[in-house]
């Protein structure tokens, strides 16, 4: 391993744009968590950095064994660490990691998509996208708008699961209704009122699920364009739900009726 | 309205010290959003302060009419308010108010209680209140090494549902699950293997549900003391949800089970 002990090493300067925001198909992973789903999923790693105080950990071991030829580790001071996380209290390692986006095809190929749509907490898109994951989603979309489902916050709410959904990013909420309705799937819109209970809809059909931010909601067009519209029913005066849990209770329950009908 | 102009006025200080812990019945709230629910709750507000920018809106008339006889409006400075505000970006309005605890019978009088047990993170305390208040539970309770379900941060989180499902907090698990017992209600732990899928299990008996912090989930003596376990199925290698999202889908299902049976 290849010691860092000045903060104004050139892999200081990579972490920190890279919190900022990816470049190309660069990504930066804090936390030895999220470091070892990448190694788990295949990822490469381009470069990656461990604290003191995780030295003797087995995933630095894993790391060396598993990062490509060419990878830079680095063995880093705290006060490196320090600098090179985004994170409030620095975690033990970071690294930084190519992932690729799906093609909008390969994540609309499946029979249970979710799209978040103006989300724009990177913490609630990672959320989404691990519940999705353990709902068993096969894609996952973020319309043009939404926090990036690649940014190093949501990646670490995500906990690995966006390695593992077939994700893309950047389209216009348009875009993707046409694209997904030519996949054949059925478009459902979650509303906050004027649409069906979730457990009284049909929810067995081939399905891209569009999920709105917190406050405003889908846009009334995105609602209007669905071919179903659902809705939580709540107790008043609650007024909504947050997001990743109005995921996972759409998606589970959409998995027990296609388990029943199975 | 009293104007604060001076960081070092004595309200500023007791919203310091109430953001590090509530005293007897007082809490502090944050936000304009927590403040109306407090309002249309009935919470008696003690103190609160107003920014420059939110001096036009209609919430503070509401405030000032609503608020009880002798309860001190203040006209804050920005300055103020950041050193009132425990948020990082200061929001517009802080107050305190008196909230009380609902007695244990109280708590457990209903068909649909949650309990939280080593749930660490305040926002997600205050995020399984507001799921829990969304699917109709009677009652909530925090188990002694939970975050304090009357912190400023847990109160944000549930987003005024804390004030209206009746709560308690810090008796131990045992104690709890002795009371729930008596009170007619099955316990029901959640955990990660072992138990019975959620949607196979019979929910439509008065209920006490356990939910583990994230991580370590439920102490194994509390799911051994139950009288059912339960478990969400989730596709593989995801560990575990977030406990919040983990509470919504068992109770949208409990609830979809009792009216199906109504």
């Amino acid at each position: 391993m290849i010691p860092i002990t000045s903060r104004r090493h050139p892999f200081v300067a990579r972490c920190r744009a890279l919190a900022a925001g990816r470049e190309a198909d660069l990504v930066l992973l804090d936390g030895p968590h999220l470091v070892g789903e990448a190694l788990a999923s295949g990822l490469p790693i381009v470069a990656a950095a461990i604290a003191p105080r995780m030295a003797g950990d087995p995933l630095c071991g894993k790391l060396a064994e598993l990062a490509p030829e060419g990878a830079a580790i680095y063995q880093a001071t705290a006060e490196v660490m320090e600098a090179a996380s985004p994170a409030r209290s620095p975690s033990g390692m970071v690294a930084i990691a190519r992932v690729r986006e799906a093609p909008p095809a390969v994540v609309l190929a499946g029979n249970l998509v979710v799209a978040a749509v103006g989300v724009q907490d990177p913490g609630n898109v990672g959320a989404i996208i691990r519940v999705a994951d353990a709902a068993g989603a096969t894609g996952f979309a973020a319309t043009a708008g939404c926090a990036d489902p690649l940014g190093w916050k949501a990646l670490r709410g995500s906990m690995g699961s966006a390695f593992r959904v077939p994700l893309a990013s950047g389209m216009s909420g348009d875009a993707l209704v046409s694209a997904a309705r030519a996949a054949g799937l059925e478009i459902i819109a979650t509303c906050p009122a004027g649409g069906t209970d979730h457990d009284a809809l049909d929810l067995t059909k081939p399905s891209l699920f569009l999920l709105g931010g917190e406050g405003p909601g889908l846009p009334a067009d995105l609602i209007a364009a669905a071919d179903a519209r659902v809705r939580i029913p709540m107790r008043g005066p609650v007024e909504s739900l947050n997001v990743a849990v109005a995921t996972g209770i759409l998606l589970f329950e959409t998995r027990r009726q296609r388990k029943a009908m199975a």
